[in-house]
């Protein structure tokens, strides 16, 4: 898919910031991004803010956080987290973010790597979570429906997340990576698929896109760890995240792709100083992906708004009194509503 | 993995022939196949066979198939279902097979692929049915677990099938290869991934790989069509076969792989002539895709035989009524069992 095949007015690049200086990011990005509206959102303990000239971008900060959700819930937009309030005040279609740690990847044949094209290529073209696909997504240049595929199944249903993948630094957790300290992510696979109906997911938020009017209702931070930092390995907000949205995406009959388009990444933080930290999230999946994978919503949920709600409601009532995490999630899902509601407050 | 972690005495390769020259096929494969026992299965149908020297072999004809399973069911082992008839005789932990129409791929660096190396080691390693890694299947060099993948998972399952790829001619059906005769499949996706439990998928046997011990009981030319003829977008047997062996991995906690390694697959038969014919195997999947995607086995079965048991019986009590040919499949199902105990009565 050409970049020319995608219009600037439905497309928002979030970045959220917690390095001052966004300079040499922004240059990286420079030929990919530089045609789309950028949203920016400082992480809140960040004092300055750096970035490259020549942008279409706005800045939201803490003063614009605390306008929308007050000054009691800002800690939900700390960190990574932050990047959220972006998707939050979004009003396009579609929205692409990445990482600040992300560079441009290249292909096997050198080429740079258009996550932008990638992201919506992806989204725009169906998914097929029903039966599985052995040459990938059918629907990518150059593949097609293997022998065998049911012809009823075909047409697919709307992509509403696409999930790209990272080269060099990977996105393993702080054992993995203490562990293996060498080990890089060199393979470049050329492929992107819909990951099966009922098939749970570790959804990371390195390199995402989403279909922010199928379920930009679904895509929050419910889930923050006490001790979260600002290392990915430490965060478990867009684990979370990606469980809800896979369960809601199965409901709805939408589809979430994973592959293509990579970023590379680079290294931050160091693992084996991770190691002394609790692994709160790590324990925490043993308990949340069977409630997951067990979740059944209900036929009268036909939006992403009450598939939320009744997510929420059995997230209080099944996992709420294990652990103070849960209930706060729960209690973040049944707000995210009203959130959304008062971003009119913002001065445009 | 290399070559040399490869026992000989583990591998049968099973080839069906439906040419009357297998040389070039075999010169072609000789730095792969030759330490490796062959078992060639003749096509009924065939007259003539013509093999290269050299290869430790043995030949299977019409004369063992009726040792075995009697003159009247001879029909079961013609064309591409003739190297079942392999499948049956072996007594190797590992069956791998390819048609006859393949010869080896190489990699984007201009490797030949090692097919034996590659399906053993997918054979080899666990699968992971019950969470999705986004980097593929972690236990190929290079790969691992992502943050977010449950440890309790992560010890994985034993893997039953391997489910190779085809480069140049894909394994398409006739509509789609008579709509758009120049579909060549030119990417080379350098990944293998766990199909997640419950997910249907178009097993292809142009490129396939089992544990003989745990599901050799399952692989079976089950359901023929009538017209089958001897081009692979005419045959349903391996598509059925799949979808039984898939419910029954899913319900003994097995895996299927799908993914590397390749073959290349050589032109054979016009797909517009295909057009010609009824395209019997494209309808009967709108009714046996839904009829898998709900069947449940019961706990009492605890084997791959016992699943084939319960899986004939349903198949004869759902779908027996609507058309002979499943009815036909409930029946070879049953009688798998007592040819396999037949397989003595060939001199050895």
């Amino acid at each position: 898919m050409s970049l020319t095949s995608v219009s600037d007015k439905e497309v928002d690049i979030v970045i959220g910031a917690f390095r001052s200086d966004l300079t040499s990011f922004m240059e990286e990005w420079r030929p990919i991004f530089s045609r789309f509206h950028l949203i920016i959102v400082k992480d809140p303990d960040l004092k300055e803010l750096k970035l490259a000239e020549g942008f279409d971008v706005r800045v939201y900060t803490e003063a614009d956080i605390v306008k929308v959700v007050g000054p009691s819930k800002i800690a939900l937009f700390s960190g990574y987290s932050c990047r959220y309030f972006g998707y939050l005040v979004s009003d396009k279609k579609y929205i692409i973010s990445i990482d600040d740690d992300c560079t441009p990847a290249k292909t096997n044949n050198g080429d740079l790597v258009d996550i932008v094209a990638g992201h919506i290529n992806n989204l725009k073209t169906p998914a097929t979570p029903f039966f599985f696909n052995t040459l990938y997504d059918p629907y990518q240049k150059g593949s097609d429906f293997v022998r065998g595929y049911p012809f009823s199944l075909r047409s697919g249903v709307p992509c509403a997340i696409s999930c790209g993948l990272w080269l060099n630094v990977a996105d393993y957790d702080a054992p993995t990576q203490a562990l293996k300290p060498d080990l890089k992510n060199t393979r470049y696979v050329d492929a992107v698929l819909t990951v099966p109906s009922k098939a749970m997911m570790p959804m990371s938020g390195i390199n995402i896109a989403f279909d922010r009017e199928l379920v930009g209702a679904v895509v929050m931070p419910a889930l923050k760890l006490v001790k979260e930092g600002k290392v990915r390995w430490e965060t478990m907000e867009d684990i979370w995240c990606g469980l809800v949205v896979k369960v809601v995406c199965d409901h709805l009959q939408l589809g979430v792709k994973s592959g293509i388009p990579y970023v590379w990444r680079n290294e931050k933080g160091s693992a084996v100083e991770s190691l002394r930290k609790e692994w709160e999230g790590v324990k925490l999946m043993e308990e949340v992906v069977p409630f997951f994978e067990t979740l059944k919503l209900s036929p009268e949920a036909v939006t992403a708004e009450d598939c939320v709600m009744e997510v929420a409601a059995a997230v209080k009532e099944r996992l709420g009194s294990s652990n103070a995490v849960f209930s706060g999630a729960a209690e973040t899902m049944v707000e995210w509503g009203s959130f959304c509601s008062n971003k009119h407050l913002i001065d445009v």
